[in-house]
């Protein structure tokens, strides 16, 4: 256990990965005091439950007052409307973050709502399970994994040393990446593959009647694995979905061409063109693997 | 340990699929003596070191001969040459079976070399990792998962019954299903994933310089396992998708018109469209859950 690095913690949203700071920033000794917030009674009575923040507070604006650090952990699509409700409230020194899958989009939404003194840094922690809800956060969900932080040009450079720290000590590498940069990469190796993964789930709930019962009944490797993913939130992905619409067209587009030649491949019975397709998969496989993203 | 089940069984092939029956095969007591070949010398090798067979044959006729029971577990583009190559040496009463993906094409193409006098039950054992080899086989393997037969019209009925017995004792759950049906359940619930998983691996693999080093570096929740499945065997799936074609390309047309759609919705902001779409993958993953199948 280190140092305190941020005297009042201020979670806005405790769901999966809000719940899971309050945890590890807690077990980290990382911060003096927790206050989190969330949208609905539900959550906020189980944060209390949990006993995993100091205290909760219904109002966001009171949840920030006299918090060194505020971070937003709500679906992307609610943070213009959050940024608005604590402006006001945020202390001047204060660091804003966040952790939203899509970057470009929160700063579009949150930039020109943050009070001058206040430092804006937005991140994203690639740390998740297809489990939603305070209940299903854990302190060593960030363990291992990264976490991008993308701050805008002229961002304060100590604010940004510090959330680099405070992400450290959660257990993640963490790296600098550019807004529209990040978000390119995100759309290609997650938010493509839960597009994927949410539509093939109703191509096959549309399926007639017998073939629909013996999907469920044998769901074999492959499509059990889709499920999975595609148990993720609603909310938070549709958010997702919607915050990084260029990007995410682009990859499918481009995916869609890749497979309509699979699909030729396949018709014509061009078998030296599937093999090779399958062993780049390989190929990008094991470069995982020798990365340990695996 | 029951009652053996076939004095002598015979395994055409000793990747995952035929080392893991041999394996399990054995812990059961369901066999007598288990004779292997492969087509590789490598394999034969590897099985005779891994102490799996009592037998390892170069030759697949030779493999077969006096065996009660002969189960092909090669890549199913390779059951036409083997059934012509082992036919003349199968004795009357024997049963031929196999463990293919697709199951017309195997009825095609096995059907018509079956001597008279051997029982021919098509099956297929829902189960398998991302590995391949005979090292990659564990008795476990099928231990819970389905086994589907697909017996053509006028099969013998004990024959079916006994390789019911034979795959419920290595520990799976045994259905019957039509041919046909068996190859459009399997093209929504494998073959199509698999495609998907291997396309999406050559989508990032083509990106340009700096994206496609971060893809692998950054890898999130959805690419990642995407990989998983795309590290599969590429010979066997290359057979799968060249013996599958009509159900798996009439699934996949289904499903690029709805990821069309989905792009539709993302480019013209239908929150309501996209959430209604994840939902029904949330509902789809309980099924399974509570089907047990997840």
């Amino acid at each position: 256990m280190g140092e305190t690095l941020f005297g009042r913690l201020a979670l806005l949203g405790m769901g999966l990965i809000g719940s899971s700071i309050a945890r590890a920033a807690r077990q980290q000794g990382l911060v003096g005091e927790i206050v989190a917030h969330a949208k609905s009674e539900r959550t906020r009575a189980r944060v209390v439950e949990l006993g995993i923040a100091d205290r909760v507070e219904a109002d966001a604006g009171e949840a920030v007052l006299g918090a060194d650090c505020v971070i937003l952990c709500a679906p992307v699509g609610a943070y213009a409307e959050l940024a608005a409700a604590i402006a006001p409230s945020l202390r001047a020194g204060a660091i804003l973050s966040d952790v939203g899958s899509t970057k470009q989009s929160v700063i579009r939404d949150v930039g020109p709502l943050v009070p001058e003194g206040v430092h804006f840094v937005p991140a994203h922690p690639l740390a998740g399970t297809e489990h939603s809800g305070p209940d299903a956060g854990f302190a060593a969900l960030f363990e291992g994994r990264w976490c991008l932080l993308t701050p805008p040009p002229g961002t304060d450079e100590a604010s940004v040393a510090r959330m680099e720290e405070f992400w450290r000590r959660l257990g993640s590498m963490v790296s600098i990446m550019e807004p529209g940069h990040h978000d390119r990469t995100l759309a290609i190796v997650s938010h493509l593959p839960h597009l994927l993964a949410f539509t093939i789930c109703g191509t096959a709930d549309d399926l007639e009647g017998e073939t629909r019962q013996e999907v469920l009944q044998f769901a074999a490797t492959g499509f059990r694995d889709f499920t999975r993913i595609a148990a993720s939130d609603p909310v938070m992905w549709r958010d997702v979905f919607l915050n990084n619409r260029e990007a995410l067209l682009e990859m499918l587009a481009r995916f869609t061409e890749d497979a309509q030649a699979m699909a030729r491949a396949v018709r014509w019975g061009d078998a030296a063109y599937i093999e090779d397709k399958i062993n780049r998969g390989r190929k990008i496989r094991r470069s995982l693997i020798e990365l340990k993203q695996a």
